[in-house]
């Protein structure tokens, strides 16, 4: 039996004990992320910032906004377990339970087993096993990361060798430590200068330049990671897209190596397509099975 | 438990029995709306009407209508269920069950759990408390007129207040008695003329002129109903918008302030959508879970 | 009870015994075609071959084909449940379960239940009895077939006859032994070659003159089937479209009576549809219900 994901259970169960006594004559568990207690209904409320004038129901995705989003509606399995299964969920391509229905890694891509919700909490079964999700925390959940993430360079074919020259000088910089060296100056920088280094048609400083959300322009550019500028004003710490000496946690390295699902998905498909946007909040209210 | 709908399903249980007893030999409930034992098979019966050239299959939605609404195939609830879980069932929006999956009204709006049969026949918990399927009529079911009827005027915004002055001020002649008065000579009348009196670009006489389906020139056109002409021609009862002295049950006040679903629909999208159709059916067989 | 299921697959069962001895220590049955163990792991020889450049990720279809059926993934009965349920599953038309969820034939067309992996497995109850797929042969599966033959000529409408005098006497020139007599001469050949004998708008050799995949401008090419020169070419047996004695094993019979399912899906929509092919290798890897 997985012990672990048990006692992160318990744990997680202990802690909402305390935090929030007053839920627990409620009849549901409460999925709001902060565990306050919603003194009135959702309808009620939504009335109540109609009257305001505060809600506005415009644009596509608008309704899982406002709706759902915004009012953070607890997300059910249920619906988790249909998106699973249906094609086309999040954007055009095969339903993810085809490639990932069995813990068996012999008939099923890295034996993982997105047809129920322990598969989902079990994560990848092939070794290096690996979580797919951590509850709480979709920014740290591959499965999510994965929706979203389109590998760089942008347009890059699926099948495009995770592990070309280019690829391979970017991780050894980083596991040996994301020094500011020679090394750095004269064959990792230049990389990203390049056209086609990493196998497609444009450099990497075309869209990540100096006023871009990630400048990949310099070495400090480069450490200050990504929306550095948004981020100092809100006055949020950085958000690095290089962890030194792990490649692994990298972002820079991650999104050479790591495609898009599902496969084959054109990247200028919406990234905020909004079954995404559910998924992700489930994940963030707990990834609960009930 | 819910007592009176087992007393329902025992009243038309003992209803069927008398009116049907040839049937009770069958394998399988009788869903046909009158209780007709039918002899033949649905494929037998179809081929007999191919050879008399009674059918076609044209036209977007003509499968449904030919082979699933004319021969009143019964719908199951296994395919009602799929319904409520899959996005964009019955035109482009959220699946049904994101907003309404729980009893608890802080978790799921108007406190409707939509994911299970229990939960459909047991309709809206919070207060006021509202069944949204009346088991054998869809037209007084608001489960099945929130998929099609738009709010008006059409195209208003989801979230345009259903309290504005215009709208109250229908609500309290409604409530008064819908009298042939001054009042309603100089403050109601006039509305249904004004450009924007509710909210919307038109005037309700710009769609609703006397030649239409619904009339609201005048008194006695408003009084007279929907589809006066056609339904006094076919020798049917009026079928009214205004129910004097009960604005809840009157459909001129409704379809000002209720939107359709889900929500952020286009109102230019398909009224008669398969899935809506098959829906329908559902209900009007008797909305049996089994 | 279906004693004869049980014993097609307690036969199956013993067979893949002996074939497979190896496979049994497994966690999860093989579902491989030929019962080989897979040594390595999907994921590793997915790498594999991505570095000696063998795979490609292009065009519509190319997820399904790399990934899923090149590697022949098991298709679970799971995703199968989801694609009978899901309108438009296999291009535009209801889903499969709303015509067909019940052995009832009064309920369901030709007794038919698509709802279960027992029904898909009982195939058609009304008589004529008969299964819709044999497991590990899609090509003689109907479910399959219906899903991807367009009823001929292209175009005809889902309820033209299929008891029409030329489709009748095709029928009898076959049970009659499919001679190349005076017979086939003035009362055969001519019909395909004349425009709407069928009810189409154009004669059978438009699309199969003797240069296509079919030649139905003689005898001889007739008999020689579909394909005839490229399967020569691979050394291929001949692929019938008449059997001698038998119109309902006949290809060019059946072609003429059967339309292509969802009801009204327009011949044009892709026979190759990604939905079409997973059921197509479900069934041919054994059609498994668990």
């Amino acid at each position: 039996m997985n012990y672990c994901l048990k006692f992160i259970r318990f744990f997680s169960l202990l802690l909402l004990f305390f935090a929030a006594i007053p839920a627990i004559a409620a009849d549901e568990p409460d999925h709001s992320p902060n565990n306050k207690v919603q003194a009135i209904s959702l309808t009620s409320q939504m009335y109540r910032d109609v009257r305001s004038g505060k809600l506005q129901l415009q644009g596509d995705h608008s309704a899982v906004d406002v709706l759902i989003l915004q009012r953070n509606i607890p997300i059910t399995y249920d619906y988790v377990a249909t998106l699973m299964r249906t094609p086309n969920a999040f954007g055009e391509g095969p339903a993810c339970v085809v490639c990932h229905s069995s813990n068996n890694p012999e008939h099923s891509y890295r034996g993982l087993d997105l047809s129920t919700c322990e598969g989902i909490l079990r994560g990848s079964t092939e070794s290096p096993q690996t979580p797919v999700i951590m509850p709480g925390n979709p920014e740290k959940s591959s499965l999510i990361r994965r929706l979203h993430s389109n590998r760089m360079p942008l347009g890059i074919p699926f099948f495009h060798p995770v592990d070309g020259e280019s690829i391979l000088k970017v991780k050894k910089w980083i596991d040996d430590g994301a020094k500011d060296d020679e090394v750095f100056d004269k064959s990792i920088l230049p990389l990203f200068r390049e056209k086609e280094a990493f196998g497609g048609d444009f450099s990497c400083i075309e869209c990540h330049p100096s006023t871009n959300g990630l400048s990949l322009t310099s070495y400090r550019n480069i450490m200050r990671g990504a929306f550095y500028k948004e981020r100092k004003k809100k006055g949020l710490a950085i958000k690095p897209v290089v962890i030194p000496g792990n490649s692994e946690a990298s972002p820079l390295y991650q999104r050479l190596i790591t495609n898009r699902m599902p496969p084959g998905i054109s990247p200028g498909e919406d990234i905020n397509h909004p079954n995404i946007q559910i998924l992700t909040r489930w994940v963030k209210q707990g990834s609960w099975c009930k």
